[in-house]
């Protein structure tokens, strides 16, 4: 089975998904400073989210460039993943309009906990598939990215209840860490298609 | 003529289709656990119609692997099925918003049934084009899936107005019974590409 | 230049386009008979314009397989008729909430015969490119489904002023003339393709 | 790595920011004239904006041309580019409602100049990837459009908060001089295709 179409269909509602989140940011019926500056929120929850369906697509479009076949239990952890982000355009609405509010801010954290263990169930089934010596199976490496993103969900989940601040900065932050390259990574990816 | 922008154009309606129905998942404006579990009825349409569509293209995707050209019966029958599937976001909605209500879940029943019609018309004139021997039509086999669920859809549509609570459990027992992989048309479909 | 982006392009705006159409038919609140009703006429209008954009889809596939290059005039040509295209869910949304009115009606077929001239520009541009000769130009032949409907739109316009259901039925007669398969027009492309 | 995803994906977000526009021209529930004309403001920033995104499509799938590998700076400067396009239907809409008013036309100019940013970004890292003789850097040459249209937004800002109607004119000024198709640059296009 090819990956041609899983990758076409999975661009598609990624394009989707970071697109239709700008129909929340409504255009106000007043003109003035004071109707740019109430949107704020909304617009800085816009950009969160942005970046964070940015890297989920910058990492399949990695991910995928090492796979070779996928099979039905592959199109389905793929769909299962496209699904937790295709919440992400509601969780950036209730969260945009109720910033610094407990319970939007928890769910912000949970859709982003289920994505990326939907995402790391892809990988591994990816991985068995292709075998440990495979090429994604050494870039990833330690992956500690990926292993410490959930502990700093659930701990952005937590805070929601208590310091809502801090739950909104473990989420910049944590967008931080995923944005910056990871040199040795991408290194690998090259190497091997030389 | 060449399926390719067939499978694209397929790919892009069905990725719009599974994307757009998160916009009837409104976001409340109460940020209590109560405007959440309000939710629930609408987070649960979705979340059976985004299988149901996710069933839809991977056997799309499964089908079209072993087309080798379309023509314009085909291309329609496309679009007739395409058709029937843009309405799901419509019945979703509906059924999100009146659960176990007779009409919604009877309406939402007979657009799966025209679906499935849709589907296995495509898949008729597909076999008719390429013949009895070829890829499909032995992989199909005996398709008991698809001669059931047309069946399914009906007597889910009877119980709407009866026994409400029957006609969501069979929508949701339908949608299981393709969820479970057929490893033996999966094979098939390998030893096929060999 | 290749034409695999612009068919790519494309493909992404008529499937936005006959699947957004779908956002204008909105879950009633209702759940009795009547509710379903009261959408027949939204409804009818969204087969109508899914039918008018499929035609195009189906045109513009059959259209760009005989096209080899593509330069910059061809590419706003092809803009100029997704504008015009991109129309549609805003005349179909209005239509639908006013059957049988003039102005909603005369619009409709405004923006059909809009994109009739656009696709005809866009035919014309891509026959001087390719020359007389060529596959294209052959395949069209008389064409006489093109120059027949811009004058039908006109009549319809007109009629929507005087006696409505005439409109509809002229759009809906265009509609069927173009459904209806062309056994010479296709057997002419695969003639060619051997 | 490759760049076909890359250019899938932008084309996916540019169909959908392109017609998702159209979203915001709602059906008046009035049928005379005097209800279409009151949509006129919307329809032209509709049509001003439909008109600059094509631009980006037609300059993006140029520049892509030239491209032979993407990296992972690419990718994101081409997401960065995507975000500030994102922004127009927004920008679009709160113009549409409120024509010939200062602020909505300011940062209807803001979101072009930070797009033109992007885009300049995009090309630069694209040449930096692929040296100064590549394709790409003869093709652009002087670049006088990519030059002054930054300068032409600016002063446009400036004339929001003071003559409004200056404003709309040079971005009407802007989108026509980048309309105008560039001989010079497309024959080398085609010659390095040779």
């Amino acid at each position: 089975m090819n990956k041609a179409r899983m990758e076409a269909f999975s661009d598609g509602v990624l394009a989707i998904i970071i697109t239709i989140m700008v129909l929340e940011i409504k255009a106000p019926h007043d003109t003035d400073l004071n109707a740019l500056t109430k949107l704020a929120p909304v617009g800085l929850s816009y950009v969160l989210s942005f970046i964070y369906v940015g890297i989920y697509w910058n990492n399949h479009h990695h991910m995928m460039q090492t796979v070779k076949n996928v099979d039905g239990k592959i199109l389905w952890a793929n769909l299962h993943l496209l699904f937790w982000l295709s919440l992400i355009p509601f969780t950036t609405a209730w969260l945009g309009q109720n910033h610094l509010t407990a319970l939007p801010l928890a769910l912000y954290g949970f859709v982003l906990l289920m994505a990326a263990f939907a995402y790391w169930l892809l990988q591994t089934l990816i991985i068995r598939e292709h075998g440990k010596t495979a090429v994604l199976a050494r870039a990833i490496g330690k992956d500690w990215k990926g292993k410490a993103s959930p502990f700093l969900y659930l701990s952005a989940i937590v805070s929601s209840f208590f310091i809502e601040w801090l739950a909104i900065a473990i989420y910049i932050g944590v967008a931080l860490i995923w944005l910056v390259p990871d040199k040795r990574i991408e290194a690998k990816f090259y190497n091997n298609e030389d």
